[in-house]
């Protein structure tokens, strides 16, 4: 087999085969097949797209090109969520919880990575005593016993994704769907799920700006999922602006435990039970999204989704009083209302310039060696169709630095107020259950 | 100026402009933009073509990322021509002194290259004595005073076409028209010339098999030239079949010899009449092609051109003599005749397998330090179209080995027999002046 026919194949809109597919990641990762070549069929690639049984084969081609996790010990069917990015985005610590605390057993592993906030894990770790590294052993045990645990990322997962996405990064190849889809799902699968549940987000401050493509994303994931024997449904929903109000580490814990209470923002509640209903189905505890919705919210009211969290804290060395005390929690020292400079109604909310001023708060990492303020961030007060009058308090910007000048100065940039009737975005496009 | 946004640019759709194409031939070149960016490029320009601006513009960039041979000192336009490369074509050999017979400087830089036959220097030096390696003075007072010299090539000509072309070639991106022409055309501007006649090849023998894309080539080329002040036109022939009767070196000088007096093969003949009229009238030694041909026919007619070859050789130290008696070329050891098996009209003359038969006698180079055998080769004495009666010689192989038996087989297999009446092949498709 030569490199150069798989190439010409595909750009000839040909489907390669599964050995031809092999034969390029496995090249690829060793070695044997240079960076010029795989550049050229990935761009080939871009404009011929794959069939569904490539994208099927690709991915799971990827998860064989490193370690994968085995999480065989651990009862019951694990589903895993992901999500595709955004501002303000404290679903995943909601959700472990909440579809734990009605069965499905959730052993999450996770990275701390770069971004606007810190990952999973940084926002754990604001919890006194939280710690993530703990043992294969440990982890599969506390998944049996309590459902729910969260482990840092070990293993050399996916090298192959590695490898190809540092390269797509730098010759114009990664806005493609079936290389975006097999990429995230070789992740997913690679670290050990046996279903999967995806929040596509769109709009803009999402990666994929308009919905249809956010669409055909969500469609190929679920249909590569299918492919490949793990269940696979996708939410899509909207980043025109941050979801929930909190964006920083301590500031969206916070705002998990309030929403764990019942009392969190509508949004960021309302995603989560959509979320938190598919993976509830998917693992066979329930058998409509309906009666999954019911049985999360039934233990959110009870309390029982609260306990499940505690019981989480303590299980893994954290101060569960933080939970029934969030003042325990990192606190900033300045905490810096920004006034509206009009009266009107709020029509723009950049997620990613409001993520970025959050970043120059010291919320988030910009290389993997930064370090990351947990208490630091930015609470919203306003959303996108609020009214709000001149002077009133558009959000609460927590820092821990005097001069706060150009942080505001970016989130005067990044918030429009207008005059006359402005809709509500809405929060959930489509839910995608068929590839 | 980043090379990313160029590709970006180029996969959307969109035209790079004179600078972007220079920064990437420019940093291509010199090593600071790296191959899987370049190869990305190619690839995204396969997919979305150039515009005539584009193609000028890297035609362009290559001839600047090398040495440009300056021929101003040579009186009168310099006219090139170019084949896309055929089997048994001896039209070079034929047209310089054709064309210079009636004026027309022929300034030749020719290499040595791969292939089924030695190039125009290695047929050339079939003839005792002759040499190519003159300095590039004398090479100026050559065509100044006789109108036709052969130097070999020398400086480090469009390096850029280099490093792209073997880029093409292992990410299968040869096969694209923009590139493609712009790979010729900027190693003829680099070689001086003042306008250029190129010989586009159609046919099972030709790089372009159907003739929408002969045409495509042809115009393409054509419009590269007349947007940097090239006089450029072409001929689009047929390559379905060998052209002429001799494949292989000395046998080729021979046939060039008959064709300059008058009594070469009609295919041949017709080609090198119809590429110099253009040669002639391109600079500007005739107002019209029909001119322009009739002071070519005169010139063979009159002994005029076949004297201009004999003075060319002499004056590049070849012995003169072999024009009046070509049996002091090189003769092969042994004649073996290939008899037809069957009756009936010629229907097939696969043009590669010949010439791969030729260069399996020893014709031709498959590495650049592989010899040639100058004497051997393949004579024709059918071509398609032509009726044969069974045990008829259809060609005659000249070796100097004793085996040709897999030799045999292979034109054999090249040479397909029927019944009922073939049509001959059309030789010439199509003019092409402009682009």
């Amino acid at each position: 087999m030569r490199m150069y026919d798989i190439i010409e194949k595909k750009r000839d809109g040909k489907s390669l085969n599964e050995d031809e597919i092999d034969f390029f990641i496995d090249g690829y990762t060793n070695g044997t097949i240079p960076d010029y070549q795989a550049s050229a069929l990935l761009m080939a690639i871009y404009f011929q797209d794959m069939t569904a049984a490539e994208r099927a084969n690709l991915t799971m081609a990827m998860v064989k090109s490193g370690d994968e996790i085995d999480l065989s010990a651990i009862e019951g069917i694990k589903v895993d969520k992901h999500s595709t990015g955004g501002v303000g985005d404290t679903t995943t610590l909601i959700l472990g919880p909440l579809v734990a605390s009605v069965g499905v057993p959730v052993a999450k592993m996770s990275g701390r990575g770069l971004g606007h906030t810190g990952g999973t894990i940084d926002k754990l770790e604001s919890i006194p005593g939280f710690h993530v590294e703990i043992t294969n052993n440990e982890f599969v045990k506390l998944v049996n016993h309590n459902k729910l645990a969260v482990i840092g990322q070990t293993g050399n997962l996916t090298p192959a994704d590695k490898k190809i996405y540092s390269l797509r990064d730098v010759t114009a190849t990664v806005n493609s769907i079936p290389l975006i889809a097999s990429s995230i799902m070789s992740k997913k699968i690679a670290s050990g799920a046996d279903a999967i549940v995806l929040d596509v987000k769109t709009g803009t401050g999402a990666f994929m700006k308009n919905l249809d493509d956010a669409r055909a994303l969500a469609k190929a994931m679920v249909s590569i999922g299918n492919h490949v024997g793990r269940k696979t449904a996708a939410v899509i929903s909207d980043m025109n602006q941050p979801l929930g109000f909190a964006i920083g580490n301590a500031l969206e814990v916070k705002e998990a435990i309030d929403t764990l209470k019942g009392h969190g923002p509508e949004d960021l509640t309302e995603l989560c039970l959509a979320l938190g209903s598919q993976m509830v189905v998917l693992s066979n505890h329930a058998q409509t999204l309906e009666e999954a919705r019911e049985k999360l919210q039934e233990s959110i009211a009870s309390g029982k989704a609260f306990e499940q969290f505690k019981l989480f804290l303590s299980s893994q060395g954290g101060d569960a009083k933080v939970a029934d005390e969030p003042k325990l929690l990192p606190q900033a020292k300045n905490m810096i209302a920004l006034p509206a400079k009009e009266s009107g109604i709020v029509s723009e909310m950049v997620a990613n310039d409001i993520g970025t001023a959050a970043a120059m708060l010291g919320a988030g990492r910009t290389t993997k060696e930064s370090e990351i303020d947990l208490a630091v961030g930015i609470v919203l007060h306003k959303k996108i169709g609020d009214r709000v009058e001149k002077g009133e308090p558009l959000l609460t910007i927590h820092a821990n630095q005097e001069d706060v000048e150009t942080v505001k100065e970016k989130l005067y940039e990044s918030i429009t107020i207008s005059d006359g009737h402005i809709e509500k975005p809405p929060l959930i496009y489509d839910l995608i259950m068929e590839g």
